[in-house]
């Protein structure tokens, strides 16, 4: 019998399976998970001061590093207060591994005020949950929960600690578990995926890992070879870009445009991706995007092997030798003058867009013009919500910079999406990350006004348009984040703008930019 | 076969069973319901900038108004961002309708971005979960959630609403469902009861309902005839107090004062209350805080009648024309100078709560010196955290405002719990709320650093301290607030407090005062 209770077993067993890095707001319960941090060098310990933004940040974590960071978080509550940005990493592909405190086993039965079912609370979010029953267990339990987490493409698991199993002796350190492998080439849709891809009326339409680098290349040598078309969902956890890199577009989120721009493909290849739907239904309009008569093959899923399958395919179609099609030029955009409208930031964003820099995309209605201008900016990787739920774009930003500390994080972000996790700016602040941040100041959540049409109702009156409205009072973000230790500035127009980002990116630490638009 | 459609018939069910005001942050799944607002008069539409802030201002409502307000949430994470505040308004036994828009039926299947497990993710803070399945049905489910939300002390009630049944013609306004009743006298208990309270070993504990006028009243003549000792549980949903109340203390927070206080009474009557535990386990310390041979008389729970209970108690015990014992005495209590210690604080709220004021209380550790000198001042409503989930203050205070718009709100709110909920602060001020917020700034989990000596971690190192820090930087209340439309100002000592106070107590619409302490 050992003298290390559960928690400091907890803590060398995380480290011993690879995961360095804790996003955590601790309580009561976890006591014994924090003061182990100390007995144990080599985990990396981020203070949130709000879930949300604990759990975002992991998610941002694995989509830039390609393994799992921590939670630590305080009982159900603590865990539902995360659970938003929880769906939104389980809809990404990423891999998180949630540390839940939990009473000690005798007094869940007396019914506390923080009693709660916190497996129940877990379940919607998490591919994985499990609760330790002992300061025995909780080694081995937490390298079961790094190997679920790893699970291709990545996982949500969420061990629960009741708090008896930190303070008792007994803990063991566990070996890491086998990471599991991805998924091997289906040679069979293999065939049909050659027969498939011949001319512009077919498409290879690609998602999650499909979009690195090496998936880029292979993916554009077959375009070349085919003359298939490329595209990737509307959403996507991480994407390569810019000057030099294969070029790929994105099925429109609005469902006209969605519905013009699949309507030509009569054969379709998935390759990390799902057959495209429409976000949301609307009445009248149908949900499946692509048409009736398409032939839709499935060659990969999220968690096969994407770049495997994608050179594998690009040999068969003999495009091994081919430059591949649609690399994105540089292009000499002129600096645009006048307001910041959506194409005109998109052109300061194509100027501005650092070298090997991260972008985080929560540009919700405003970002809609600035893919296809970035095209030719600097190469970057782009992050996308896979969840839909606003307030991930802050918290994401904060574990790409603690993934990447040599790479500049430009995060753009909407001011209702903002407002969902502010205190994010706070976590930047006393961690010094290099994240510059554009909040567009539209005062409302804009997106809805044109949602309103699109599902129906006509004449929306002024208490509907109120409860869209972000003013009544204006916000004020550059005295938000001046109070949570971030400096910043407004920007009234395009060039204000790119001065302002230039501004952000030559400092050390986080910058805040307001922008009038 | 009427024209209305489902959505219309939500707001007009809602309002013929009494529901009139709605906390929401809407989405696409949620434009029609917003739609009908303008086309139904009578509903109070309130918008919070998170959904965390929407559900807590339910829960203020409810513990002021007595009877539910509703809250519209956008799909599984819009809900999950409010699960914390349900939690919180659960464990109070406060009333709240929840509305959620879901996916059309035939989008759920297509597993859209945004789909999740709505009902999973409800159940756990839920009594009631419901998804309605046609526009014609949603009129009937909104009177059945109303009824169950009603269902004494209160429930949460959750009804799902698949965006179909808005949109679709046949919707039906439904008349509203009967109130459940009360639970009536257990006379078997009250003659166990009677035989009990007798003599300063006896306590009559008091909880939810039993902390009205009218339960006071009683219990304070019960003490006078019996010589019963009085108390309330640590954290109660309101309990009014103030001169010319029976003055009732709290089961202390702290384990150790919790069991000296209780280690003398051996029989103990509960009316409203449950038998005391503590909030936490601690190794080697008892969960139970009552002695092993004390004699436990449960009379009347939360949905019980609690005043009729207490009545038919006094006059069992002769006491119906008793003078009640412990009524709170007007102190002259005199301006303290210098730093704002707790004991400072204490006696400057003694001083300056307002006539008829509500005090929202999550002042988890500088106000635990709060009570005792505040027995004696204006007559005022008191209103804790039940649940334990931090965040829940600010939004509270929302609720309480807009339920009681004669009345003045002190909210009291420890920096890291009113950064939970910030968003708070701009709906006070779009609805020019009274409320004076009082920010105990003492930049730190200051509560978690005596938990953790109180679970047996000696010596936290630096990086286990940092944890439970909010300094590296500071939070700057007056800007944050100021960002989001709240006028404030800083105060240093006891003297600045209740000059800040008074200043906000005679402005209309909120004011903040970030107190150094």
């Amino acid at each position: 019998m050992t003298e290390m209770n559960g928690a400091e077993s907890l803590v060398r067993s995380l480290i011993a399976s690879e995961v360095d890095t804790c996003f955590t707001n601790p309580g009561t319960s976890e006591m014994h998970f924090v003061a182990a941090l100390d007995q144990v060098p080599g985990m990396r310990s981020v203070l949130a001061l709000f879930e949300g933004v604990a759990t975002g940040a992991a998610d941002g974590f694995y989509r830039m590093a390609g393994r799992p960071a921590c939670t630590l978080l305080h009982l159900g509550p603590g865990l539902a207060n995360g659970l938003a940005n929880l769906h939104n990493a389980k809809k990404a592909g990423s891999g998180v591994v949630n540390i839940v405190g939990e009473h000690a086993a005798s007094h869940i039965e007396l019914d506390a005020p923080l009693t709660s079912d916190i497996a129940g609370i877990a379940r919607p979010v998490s591919h994985w949950v499990h609760a330790s029953a002992s300061a025995a267990d909780v080694g081995a339990d937490a390298a079961r929960a790094v190997q679920a987490a790893r699970t291709p493409p990545g996982q949500v698991a969420t061990l629960i600690l009741p708090s008896d199993t930190a303070w008792t002796t007994g803990g063991q350190v566990a070996e890491p578990c086998a990471v599991p492998e991805r998924g091997h080439l289906d040679t069979t849709a293999l065939d049909q995926a050659i027969a498939a891809l011949k001319g512009s009326d077919s498409l290879l339409l690609l998602g999650g890992g499909a979009l690195s680098d090496a998936a880029l290349d292979a993916a554009g040598r077959i375009a070349a070879q085919t003359g298939c078309a490329l595209l990737s969902e509307w959403s996507n956890a991480r994407m390569e870009r810019g000057a030099g890199r294969v070029a790929v577009g994105k099925v429109p989120y609005p469902i006209d445009l969605a519905l013009d721009a699949l309507g030509g493909y009569r054969r379709i290849v998935l390759v990390g991706a799902r057959a495209p739907i429409g976000f949301f239904a609307y009445p009248g309009k149908p949900a499946v995007l692509t048409r009736d008569d398409a032939d839709i093959i499935p060659l990969a899923g999220a968690g096969d092997d994407l770049v495997g399958t994608l050179e594998a395919l690009s040999d068969a179609v003999g495009a091994a030798e081919r430059l591949p099609a649609g690399i994105g030029a540089r292009q000499d955009i002129g600096l645009p003058q006048g307001p910041a409208t959506s194409e005109a930031i998109a052109a300061v964003l194509a100027r501005t867009i650092p070298e090997n820099g991260i972008v985080v995309d929560e540009s919700v209605t405003t970002g809609r013009a600035f893919f296809g201008p970035t095209t030719g900016a600097s190469p970057h990787t782009w992050l996308n919500n896979c969840g839909g739920s606003i307030g991930y774009g802050l918290p994401v930003a904060i574990g790409a910079a603690i993934a990447c500390p040599d790479r500049k994080v430009l995060a753009l972000i909407g001011d209702g999406s903002a407002m969902y996790t502010p205190q994010a700016l706070w976590t930047m602040a006393r961690e010094q990350l290099d994240v510059t941040i554009v909040i567009f100041a539209n005062r409302s959540y804009q997106i809805l006004r044109g949602e309103l049409t699109n599902v129906g109702v006509q004449n929306p009156g002024p208490r509907a348009v109120d409860m869209l409205s972000l003013n009544r009072p204006d916000l004020g973000w550059i005295e938000m984040a001046r109070g949570m230790g971030v400096d910043g500035c407004r920007a009234e127009d395009a060039p204000g703008l790119e001065a302002a980002i230039k501004a952000g990116l030559s400092v050390s630490g986080p910058y805040l930019i307001e922008l009038a638009c």
